[in-house]
């Protein structure tokens, strides 16, 4: 394990059970030597490989690598006010959304905090599926639906993701599922054929490389004897070898460096979405109505007092502590804290995503950093994605 | 570690994050040699220490532990419509519940399958606190009183449960919090003073031993220079050192004995409450509207087609597989699977949980066991809780 703000360094054992469900893919992962997993959606998510966070790193940025990122459920949204429905779940407009589409949407409560920062696939007029980062929002959904007597059924479908992401994606998936992937648009699916099952392709990711996301339908069927998911891992994986393809995950420092946040670590349901400079998805001309409407114009009208920025600190790689590292100005007075945060040894400093107050949050601005140990370090904010 | 269906034998690492939250007792849980945790409502929940579960277990029945389970987080509904909004979740009538006590109450989707078995706490005439089971009851909550117009507050207070269980509960919490503890009855509380600030204690807990459960209030408030969490934990510690007391949690053997299901494990939004048991929670004289009565009145028209019962069975101690164990008849058909499993010191065979097909539920029915090693085990049907 690497040393950074997410991961503590000490070894912690999780406890199996039932409840904390395995995944199509979870054999396979175990069979190459996963080192850590967490849990997500009550859900295994594997965390570490062999290789150190920083080989993984430049593997990602240089090669391709397959993720099984089956705890991001699918929160599935049929009938015929399905999209009366999604659209109620988040200010960004789904009026002119077409079939084929993936789009990032803030979901938000009534105070307009962030519940879950997942995105959308439309399947068809009447079927969505809600990708979801760690919150159950089948419950915020079917709550809604039930309270407002809305016609649309609700539920887990037998989806489970796997993710192949890193610059040699677009060959690796051409060798596999032929030319149509390179027409795959980014944020955009396609429907292809995976030994006579129809199985969703979304040029996606949870990375700053190019991948896509395979929305692989068919835990416990099997084919030719296997299961179908160890088949499609499999295929992936043989036909990956002349692309030098390693097993991986989120990789911390490149999704840092990318700005992607993490739902419970970067931002909760403290936050509204312009915090997490969202704004783009809460300010269209759009007259809908949604959850948290009248708390977002109020937090319009006042003014937005934070928001998330990348900030560089100097000094050795941090050390972990499993704590957020406290942001301060030269006056010591706290004014963020870095939630996510590790050594990038592309950019050669640490580096760290915290949410800021106004006054300090332009690009440029200096800043301590409080890594917990004998002495603060001098850093940078930096506008996000980290700059090249 | 133990060797059970729940737990697996081999070790697999936590990774650890902000998302994945720390308690009051965190600190103090890891002094005492924590061996390994699970992740119950995005929060840690202690699994074992370094006694083994069978230790534990005798322990558990004869002294007094202290348990972190911090992670059955509250959901505090307050307001005009609380207790409308409440009795819309659940099929247990609460008009006459009185201040001061507790309820377990199945909350239903509108299928009528199980999505939490929380315990309700009336505060006052408009205010409650849901004990929660591993599912975001609170977006579940929010998602209803929104979509129905309900003039309520729902939020997550800063409570964090810390149970006291085992025979010597009482006596050690009266050396803390004097005599008025022993007329706490089961499943009511009080609110007890400490040090100057309010705590609710009720008698309740998730062993079939006599405890307590202090739902524990003012995370990173300080006492003293001490974190009040930390001054809680240590007053119970040094007052109980004198009980023989230890670090704990949940016990597998135990709570299977005592028939306490766990939700995820035994039972998921798949199974209806006569699946588990808790007709008498369903089938009141209350004509009360909930989620999921329209369900359930059509189940029970046809009938309920299978039911939680304990198996007792033979062989040597089971080994963890990580996977449910099915339950056979004669002719090798499956009629059930064992969800929870393990080896019972005290009645000397392995005892488990299993919803059972109609035709085999009743009290002495043979069955077998497959524990998917080399051949399957003679086992018996047996009512909840475990006989004595």
């Amino acid at each position: 394990m690497s040393s950074s703000v997410e991961n503590i360094s000490k070894s912690i054992k999780l406890n199996m059970s039932k409840r904390i469900r395995r995944t199509p893919f979870t054999n396979r992962v175990e069979e190459l030597g996963v080192s850590d997993f967490t849990v997500v959606n009550h859900m295994l998510l594997p965390k570490g490989f062999k290789n150190t966070i920083y080989e993984d790193y430049w593997h990602l940025a240089e090669h391709v690598q397959l993720w099984d990122v089956s705890c991001q459920r699918q929160v599935q949204i049929s009938g015929p006010d399905a999209l009366k429905l999604v659209q109620k779940l988040t200010p960004r407009p789904l009026q002119k959304m077409e079939t084929g589409k993936c789009f990032y949407i803030p979901i938000l409560d009534e105070n307009a905090g962030m519940i879950n920062d997942p995105v959308l696939l439309k399947l068809d007029d009447d079927m969505f599926w809600i990708s979801i980062a760690d919150s159950d929002i089948l419950l915020w959904a079917k709550g809604i639906a039930l309270g407002s007597n809305l016609n649309v059924r609700i539920e887990e479908p037998d989806v489970y993701p796997l993710a192949v992401q890193g610059p040699k994606s677009e060959e690796l998936l051409c060798s596999v599922f032929g030319e149509e992937i390179r027409k795959i648009k980014f944020f955009n699916y396609r429907v292809l054929d995976f030994h006579g099952t129809k199985q969703i392709i979304a040029r996606s990711g949870y990375s700053k490389q190019d991948g896509f996301e395979i929305y692989f339908k068919g835990f416990e069927k099997y084919f030719d004897g296997i299961e179908m998911g160890e088949k499609l891992w499999d295929t992936i994986w043989e036909a990956g070898k002349k692309f030098n393809i390693s097993p991986g995950c989120p990789n911390l420092i490149d999704r840092i460096e990318g700005g992607l946040m993490s739902y419970g670590n970067d931002f909760t349901k403290d936050n509204n979405p312009f915090e997490c400079n969202l704004d783009k998805y809460c300010n269209g001309n759009s007259n809908h109505e949604y959850i948290g409407k009248e708390a977002l114009t109020q937090i319009i009208n006042n003014g937005v007092k934070k928001r998330m920025r990348g900030i560089i600190f100097d000094g050795d790689p941090i050390v972990a502590t499993g704590k957020p590292l406290p942001v301060l100005n030269e006056d010591d007075k706290k004014i963020g804290e870095i939630t996510s945060g590790i050594y990038s040894p592309r950019i050669k400093k640490n580096v760290g995503l915290s949410i800021i107050l106004k006054d300090y949050w332009n690009d440029g601005q200096k800043v301590l950093v409080d890594t917990l140990d004998e002495k603060k370090r001098n850093g940078t904010v930096t506008s996000l994605p980290f700059p090249k």
